[in-house]
């Protein structure tokens, strides 16, 4: 059986085409089931007559020619023709191309008016194909309403795809101003498409089901031929009963197939789940380890020591006898003991011989400090794939090189090369490209935040070890609650993608990505590949795989502490976040400011006011002036000056969290000098099961103190009231995700 | 005379109605210059068969009658009729609407295809008359791609106002690819207004000159006919050639005017920009002074004395000789010398009475403290009047009632109620109307920040002394260079945009508006209206003014501290901020991952970075490994490593300030135990002229150590790199405002 797919593909191929005609797109389509606008082709007069007398008038008639890519521009589209204007057309066009190589005249019906939306498809470098749906016609890259998904999609994808754009309110039917925009479509509806009349579909909704169907099938065809680099549907007029590709675009790649999942640079070996070598060594090799103190090869084994790692430590070094008073020996395979792990910190030219000693010894995972790799120069990626080649045929997992490493805060094994002076075990694991996260911002979360760490990742050049094999083994980290990324690159989007998906659900992943700011490609020869910036290709990938996206650092620490605290510590999997009876928020602010803002931050945010319970405007009343009107978000301010400060936020806390309309609880405290800072009763917030958050202003040192006295309790503090409404709207997000 | 614009009006008036009739609101545009469509009123049969041939073929005909507003949905609109069509489409039309009142059916041209764009007008409650520039078509309230200022408007307005929204492309006839969206917009062309064939205009620019001419007319009928309560001219369609209106609604105000600036409740006094006696008193009776420690009458005294006001203070309490060691009296009008101003802060009810005192002193100004007005009901608004009606008869100013009031960094003059501590006097004002930035925030500022404070107003209730007469004082107040305003309501918005315009092109003002995100009138009759919610409309009163808009108190506050520090002490006026220049910036960052969150941070709030000359590509390559590229921003690490943390940062900066291509430097730093934080030479960042913003990360006390050192010298710190740029965007920003 031949696949007319392949034929039409491969015919294009033979003429060195990369564009398909317009027939030859619509063939396809209708193969696989999408709906189009017919496309006959007729090579003479009377065959253009005929096929429009089929058809029915009126007809459009469109030259059909390998070297008119941009029919209308050329005037090779002739409009809403009737039966007696077709052969003048049909003459005209001939005429017009007679200088280039004419395949014959496309003769179609005129669609009747409808709504214009566009589906795409295209290839990104990272993430393979991608699916686009959005508003069509002239608004497509100008107004960009368009929504992304990484190919396959789910039929849920599709639904979420058409509800992410601004149009959606269109396709649905739904009008804000009923009256107004029934008149506005109507002016639409008239003119779409070149044809003049009543509209049928004025303010009725499109028929979301045969949009869907058209996007799956667009999947499932780019999944299927990976020879289809591109795809432009548009327009597609969405009709109440169905839906019409009336014009398609489909560029075939340049050379013969397209890559769809990139292959790993070296083969992952077969159990690539199990790090355990790499996070939970019970014994290491520090290679490279110094004498000198403030080197990295000294501060690796002082942490090694000092941080309360329990297995065996063996430095090496061939010029040195003992080392921080340990017995240091001249070369990994010298070793008498077994070796699980070895931390290379050598300079790059010696890897590959102490690779070889690690082979030998029968070592099972390298952690490669040293730079002057791939990230340095050409020489230097040789110099990683020699080094990768002796890892690979010893089974020897590695991490970096041109990292800082690894951290574990339960075993305190570490092959951080920074001095790290202490190290709060927790539940949140870090990963991140760059060493970053064990240097600085590491320091930052030791000193200043009140949350633990349960295992970090630096990746370096990630040579073997990348970010879905770290997800993975964090999947099933008994210590792990929350997982924080810091992403620059992915090498295999689709991969991460996988990875990612599965712990989404078990786990919160908070991710901050930089580099987004680039643009889609800027010679595209589609809407689609055009519109398709790594930014929104990125966006829609968080959203298939259910990740939490932040866009800086302090964003991060914020939505990551949130979830650290609210992770009870012995909780089963699957009962996360105290947050899974619903959205409604109930907040307590010392000012009418703050409420106004706090207000603001929900509706930003997405977050609902809860609506108080009658009790609870009466307890609260107890305690206000009579004049004061008691609503959520509620100003304390009255209260305070009335009973003071522990009683007004006592009672009004105590009745927000007895109000079954409120899930969560947000308090705005104030840290003032001559004022005892209000400090709540913690068993009381602890027994509503509730989440609560905090937010302290005012004096700096007293915010601190605040600060560090209720996180110590559990309890998340913000140092403004919209980052705790930011924060807890993630809380939401999550537990609508997995609620899904 | 007569003015047929009024006749209109008032002929609509007497049948009771608000809509115009397409054909009153033509003649009213083409009265006062701008085209549309032609808009003929046949009676019969044989006039619209005349009115047809005279207009000619092919046209409209649209049922003109009160009661039919919404033609198109009502099916009273017939398109694109030839020659044999218009009298059975006059029949039908009269027909299917004999049982409404038919003033007739208007015979119109059917225009031919253009861009379709929007023009509306609408009264706002705050700003009154506000214009609307946008797409039109459907698209208006789904996209809500459109954009507003406040009237009457410049011609710079209305080009800013085409500028601003996203099609603006469509409009300039640029296209981001040119091949594709060229097919879009034929196929758009060919169909707008619902003609068929070619589209003229395809990929070339609108005539923006009738655009803006449009704009500015209706600006000017908004201002002139108070009447007129709504406008939407939709479609407009814009050609290359000039703009026609098609289709148009005006609405007229229920009464017979609009309010266009809202008068005071009390009327201000001729110099109302004299605000000496409320923020330079050289003499205050502080009413309802306390001898109880830790009351507001004795935390007021008590700040006066302690602080270093050197004008004379007289407490004022009927019950005490002495309060703090200084003589008491019973009434203000008792106190033998003269007293400038007085701070109230007796109960509500005995308010009336001590201005009534201060009348008969002579008292200049009075700042209220009392609460218990017209925040809290009915009664407190007589009150509040009454004491209000004294006030006046004597030409007292007024500040609050309700607030904390007043503070003078330079005099140590404050109504403050709260314990102040420590008072650093600086060049930055901040306006409120809650007492917010004289309580916690404050605070947070003396405590936390280290920049210091000119004047702060706290303005409570308003109801004398307002955000407007605050601004006008500052313009002229020499110590202030920065002003910072929280803005929950604005009573007359108009007098408020008078008021920030003149002082922003002196003095940055940085905004902070909350109780933005309700939306707009739900039950609206226009496009325009539904889409004119408050924070739309407050954003382009802030583009007008050249108000710099910011979103969070710790946003405000990043800005305000780049804008006090890069304020020379002794600058002239109107030579503010050194980054004058451009807009071109250099960053040097200490991870490469920095350098990518930099350059995202950049593109975000359109930041240039600047391109390194060779002689700064050569002075860095000196430091650091032959393999690293240098590029801006500068990934310091490999230089850091090479030449360790002085050298690395003192070459690289010193090359960057004499690189006359860098407009601008930010400099990241760490913070790490065991590292010396790297302090510069900020002589040579002072004698490059340029502003520095630093970045510190790391251990928190090292990095408030280090922010503290550096902003002691003068130059912001930031957190994150990305907050830096942040603020380094407002710099720019203004200054290109000030450029204009």
């Amino acid at each position: 059986m031949t696949d007319p797919i392949a034929e039409i593909i491969s015919h294009a191929r033979r003429e060195q085409r990369v564009y398909l005609l317009e027939h030859e797109c619509k063939a396809i389509l209708r193969h696989i089931g999408v709906p189009t606008t017919s496309c006959l082709v007729a090579k003479s007069e009377e065959e253009a007559v005929s096929l429009s007398q089929a058809i029915g008038y009126p007809v459009v008639l469109k030259i059909l020619s390998p070297e008119v890519i941009h029919k209308s521009d050329a005037g090779g589209v002739k409009l809403n023709l009737g039966r007696e204007e077709v052969r003048a057309a049909y003459h005209e066009l001939v005429a017009k191309f007679t200088n280039h190589n004419v395949v014959g005249v496309s003769v179609q019906e005129m669609a009747r008016p409808g709504l214009e939306v566009i589906v795409g498809a295209t290839r990104d470098a990272t993430f393979g194909p991608v699916l686009m749906f959005g508003l069509g016609g002239v608004f497509v890259e100008v107004l960009k309403d368009v929504s992304f998904r990484v190919i396959p999609v789910t039929e849920d994808d599709t639904q979420e795809m058409m509800e992410e754009i601004r149009g959606y309110e269109l396709l649905h039917g739904y009008r804000a101003n009923q009256q107004i925009s029934k008149s506005a479509n109507q002016r639409i509806g008239e003119s779409a498409n070149g044809r003049v009349g009543e509209s049928e579909s004025r303010g009725r909704s499109a028929d979301m089901a045969s949009l869907r169907d058209i996007l799956l099938k667009v999947s499932e065809l780019v999944m299927a031929y990976p020879a289809i680099k591109e795809v432009d549907l548009n327009p597609v007029l969405a009709y109440p009963e169905g839906s019409l590709v009336v014009d398609a675009r489909l560029v075939l790649s340049e050379s013969e197939g397209m890559i769809l999942d990139r292959p790993d640079r070296f083969p992952k070996p077969v159990r690539s789940g199990d790090l355990s070598a790499v996070f939970e060594p019970q014994s290491v090799a520090v290679v490279g380890a110094s004498t000198t103190p403030g080197k990295a090869g000294s501060n690796i084994l002082d942490n090694l020591l000092r941080l309360g790692y329990e297995g065996q430590v063996y430095p090496v070094n061939p010029k040195a006898e003992v080392i921080l008073g340990v017995k240091a020996y001249p070369a990994v395979d010298q070793i008498p003991r077994p070796v699980e792990t070895a931390i290379i910190a050598t300079p790059a030219r010696v890897v590959a011989e102490v690779m070889r000693d690690c082979a030998r010894k029968g070592v099972k995972a390298a952690i490669i400090i040293s730079s002057g790799f791939a990230e340095e120069s050409e020489e230097g990626r040789q110099l990683e794939d020699e080094v990768m080649v002796i890892a690979r045929q010893a089974d020897i997992r590695v991490v970096g090189p041109n990292t800082t490493g690894i951290l574990n805060g339960e075993t305190r094994f570490t092959s951080s090369f920074l001095p790290i002076k202490k190290l709060p075990s927790g539940n949140v694991a870090f990963i991140a490209q760059t060493g970053l996260f064990l240097g600085v911002l590491f320091e930052h979360i030791i000193s200043a935040e009140h949350f633990g760490i349960s295992k970090v990742a630096g990746l370096g050049n990630k040579a073997d070890v990348d970010d879905a094999d770290i997800l993975e083994y964090l999947a099933e980290d008994a210590q792990t609650k929350v997982v924080a990324m810091y992403i620059e690159g992915l090498g295999d989007g689709r991969r991460f993608l996988r990875a990612a998906r599965k712990i989404a659900r078990e786990k919160p992943i908070v991710v901050l990505k930089s580099g987004t700011t680039e643009a889609g490609a800027e010679a595209a020869l589609s809407h689609t590949a055009s519109l398709a910036g790594k930014a929104e290709v990125f966006e829609a990938a968080c959203q298939q795989a259910g990740l939490l996206r932040v866009h800086s650092f302090e964003e991060m620490l914020d939505v990551v502490k949130a979830f650290s605290f609210f992770a009870p510590p012995h909780s089963r999997r699957g009962k996360f976040c105290p947050l899974s009876s619903g959205n409604r928020v109930a907040i307590v602010h010392y000012t009418g400011a703050g409420c106004v803002i706090a207000a603001d931050a929900c509706q930003k945010e997405g977050i609902e006011l809860a609506e108080l319970a009658l009790a609870t405007v009466e307890a609260i009343r107890e305690i206000t002036p009579p004049w004061h009107r008691i609503r959520n978000p509620v100003d304390l301010w009255p209260a305070i000056e009335q009973v003071w400060v522990e009683t007004a936020y006592g009672v009004a806390i105590e009745a927000l969290l007895r109000d079954a309309g409120v899930d969560a609880l947000v308090i705005s405290l104030f840290a003032m000098p001559g004022w005892e800072t209000y400090i709540p009763d913690f068993g009381l917030l602890r027994a509503s099961g509730k989440p609560v958050l905090f937010c302290v202003e005012g004096n700096g040192e007293m915010v601190r103190e605040a600060t560090a006295r209720i996180e110590g309790q559990g309890f998340p503090v913000y140092s403004q009231v919209n980052r705790a409404i930011f924060a807890l709207s993630h809380l939401s997000k999550y537990t609508r995700l997995r609620a899904i």
